[in-house]
């Protein structure tokens, strides 16, 4: 049976990820630096092997003859699912998939040396040749997909999306912040006159801090016997669904950071834990994509750890593990003004959940028009500086490193990537909401340390429905509705204002 | 050209040992144990790509076609390397090897439940079968190398190894150390009057000893930028060459095992990361075999760490890192005559350094006679009991989990392996004596933790001789000789009586 053909393919499939999976965090959080030519070798390997079984030509006779055979329902959604991969994976020629990575890799390259320089003009020459060949990438995507160009890019990063649907949210989003950042900026001031900002006074031992993530992953659902935490430059979630590879990081003079990082990561492992372990090597079983992974790592670090209700719970924890004086004269109110500050910056990454979505769709609009060849490489440095005043109130003019120089994804050819991150906030804030109407005293739960209910709820919704259906078939779902930015923006009213 | 062919083959094969090499070593130091089964699907996966990759019949023909190309005298030798271990992996029919492997790990499952209860005569039933098909496997290895059946089984352990030349030596040797063993007794009671035993006074806590290991391993020569030192149940020495895996345990009533088992693996690891860079993924530049790589980690435990200047130096970073009071108290003396400690007993892997050698005899002698067919399974209790009481004065009589239940390796189908534990005790005696003429201060410069001059040595003479050459001509060129078992009663005199 061709069924059984492609079963056996994506066990294959399965074990070659697991290796890569598991070498890729033993890289960043154990391999000694003189490990990392090898490495980097037999990764690339791996990653050969893996394209080659997984693009194989005759796997598209195993697909044609395995939809003709009598399968159930789930392998049905499997064999979908498993089609559209290949589909993506084989719609680009290989001379062309060669070429295109051989220039991200160089732009990758230049990025990570002129950006500390500022060399904008060095930089662009390189990006101007990605953009061209992701214009090409999506013009092959289309015609293999019958999706618009830009839509067959975001496609393989969130099944289902489509900018005729995203850009009218997020043109209401973008309003909304517009409007709400100087009410939420007089709310803080407000507040911070009333309460004068507090600075945590270190040091905190990495041993202690270690121990308090620990002591904080168990209750919110991390399962140690599928799953470890380490430590890395930068905090991430790898490894497989049966044994999760989280890290994070630490500093001595506060040790907030450290623990709201855990608690990211920790929504991703959930995920990743949660996910059926029946048959797991066929991909209707995995993760569905980037926004629903955000989605599950901003639930737990925006929706409940950032709640007043968590560090209730979580402030005993901390005495514990921290010790006594570590808040010592800190009230609560104290405490959500530090880790809920809110302030327009330069820096994507380091942007708070109010400001973090204009720096999204700023990327969003630029590089919608990148594709469709509304606006060109050379363009970017205006633009960017314009919507940065216009939504921010911040000038990047002649600031390339804090500008459009400050993301490796461009660089990386990862266009139709950025709208993830705010979609993935937008749809925790309306599976919060979901969830609190089957739950309502879920937050007094959090205040106790109790996750139990609501992560059943998250279970049953969406970790447990894997890649069965689309990203927006999955949040309607789940939510009851399709994707809906009042709840989020209700959701940033409550918090802030 | 084919040369080419095979080059980028070895490639492959290089980039899959690294992923398992590491995969391995993760599972025994880092895997929660819920992530296991889908761990063992993956590394069974890699390895039957491996063995699909390096058994491929074109590859005959790639050989055939590179003999005749014009090639360096190292890549003759690579080629040959290569050509052995070819002949090794497809002389068996794929079919018998499925049979095989099915016997031993039903073999290997049976003893680990069946060794704490002694159940011999059902554990014998499985054994047996496996007996049986490694007789066959010795047949046609013999008709396909030409070599005597159970030469053709140690081949593939320590190239070059044959019984005829290893027979007398082990004859010598077990009649030496019978003679010796009394004369030994008699001078450690008399030490020991003189010195009675101390013990020492835990608790010693891990980071404090983890913190030694750290210590000793750097001079001794680890290069911890290609490699590290992690916790496992059992102490193993796994990784790549470039990133060498290294292990130990901890008690936290002693810290003088925990120590000598990091001695005992950062000599292997030495040796891995001592062979050549350039080709390293050509085996000819891989470690020759057991037996020496045997000699190398016994070489730095017994030749060096159990050795008085040894101590000497190591004592200041034992007060360091331990604490004043870990020794103190204690002579030179004390301390030799516990690292130093010979005691017949029951179990191999418990043996110390006067002994081991007859428990690896008496294996030699039952195996042979089985390959052979000159024995049964069923005989083995009462020829185990005969040898025992002869050699070590100790009746296993009825006493099967302490007797020939001990050992896993004959259930996994290892005949052949046994020897070279002791060999390499023979060869790291040889070689130390060889090193010493050249540095006659060898000793002395130990006890200033110097190691460079003799890593330098054995750097030359070994590490970078890869597996050029079989295991007896490595140790003729390498110390002038073919092995001669006088350098080890030489030294087991010197250190016992």
């Amino acid at each position: 049976m061709s069924f059984e053909q492609l079963d056996d393919l994506n066990k294959t499939l399965a074990s070659l990820d697991h290796a890569m999976s598991i070498l890729g965090a033993d890289e960043a959080t154990n391999m000694p630096e003189g490990g990392g030519d090898e490495r980097a070798e037999a990764l690339s390997t791996l990653a050969g092997m893996r394209h080659e079984q997984a693009s194989a030509a005759h796997i598209a006779d195993w697909i044609a003859d395995a939809e003709a055979e009598d399968l159930t329902a789930d392998q049905k959604l499997g064999l979908a699912e498993f089609t559209r991969l290949y589909n993506n994976l084989t719609c680009l020629p290989p001379a062309f998939v060669r070429r295109q990575s051989a220039a991200k890799m160089r732009c990758e390259q230049l990025w990570r040396t002129l950006r500390p320089k500022g060399d904008w003009d060095t930089f662009a020459k390189s990006l101007e040749n990605v953009v061209s060949l992701v214009r090409e990438e999506a013009q092959m995507r289309s015609a293999a997909s019958g999706l618009e160009p830009y839509d067959a890019l975001m496609e393989q990063f969130d099944p289902g999306n489509r900018a005729a649907e995203i850009t009218p949210v997020f043109e209401r989003l973008k309003s909304e912040l517009k409007d709400l950042l100087p009410q939420v900026t007089e709310a803080q001031n407000k507040r911070l006159a009333e309460n004068p900002p507090k600075k945590l006074q270190g040091p905190f031992s990495v041993a202690n801090q270690r121990a308090l993530g620990l002591a904080v992953m168990s209750p919110v659902g991390f399962d140690f016997n599928h799953g470890r935490l380490d430590t890395s430059h930068h905090p991430f979630c790898g490894g497989v669904p049966t044994d999760v590879r989280m890290t994070t990081r630490y500093r001595e003079d506060e040790f907030l950071q450290s623990l709201l990082a855990v608690l990211h990561e920790t929504g991703h492992a959930l995920y990743e834990q949660g996910l059926p372990r029946e048959n797991a090597h066929w991909p209707q079983n995995h993760a569905r994509g980037m926004g629903i992974h955000e989605s599950q790592s901003l639930f737990v670090e925006m929706q409940i750890s950032r709640s007043p209700e968590f560090w209730t719970w979580v402030r005993p924890l901390i005495n514990q593990h921290i010790g006594e004086n570590a808040l010592a004269g800190w009230s609560d109110a104290d405490i959500l003004n530090l880790v809920n500050k809110v302030e327009p910056g330069f820096i994507r990454v380091d942007a708070d959940e109010v400001t973090y979505p204009l720096h999204v769709i700023l990327r969003y609009e630029i590089e919608q028009a990148l594709i469709a060849g509304d606006m060109e490489v050379r363009h970017i440095p205006e633009v960017w500086n314009d919507k940065m005043q216009d939504y921010l109130g911040l000038s990047t003019h002649n600031n390339m490193p804090d500008g459009p120089m400050q993301d490796v994804h461009w660089s990386a050819g990862l266009f139709g990537y950025f709208p993830s991150y705010t979609l993935g906030a937008m749809m925790a804030a309306q599976q919060w909401a979901a969830m609190e109407k089957q739950i309502p005293d879920a937050k007094q739960q959090i205040a106790k340390g109790e996750f139990a209910a609501i992560n059943t709820w998250r279970k049953d919704n969406i970790w447990s429905q894997g890649s069965r259906w689309t990203t927006p078939e999955l949040m309607t779902r789940a939510t009851g509705e399709p994707l809906n930015p009042d709840y989020f923006i209700a959701h940033i009213k409550r918090r802030y204002l």
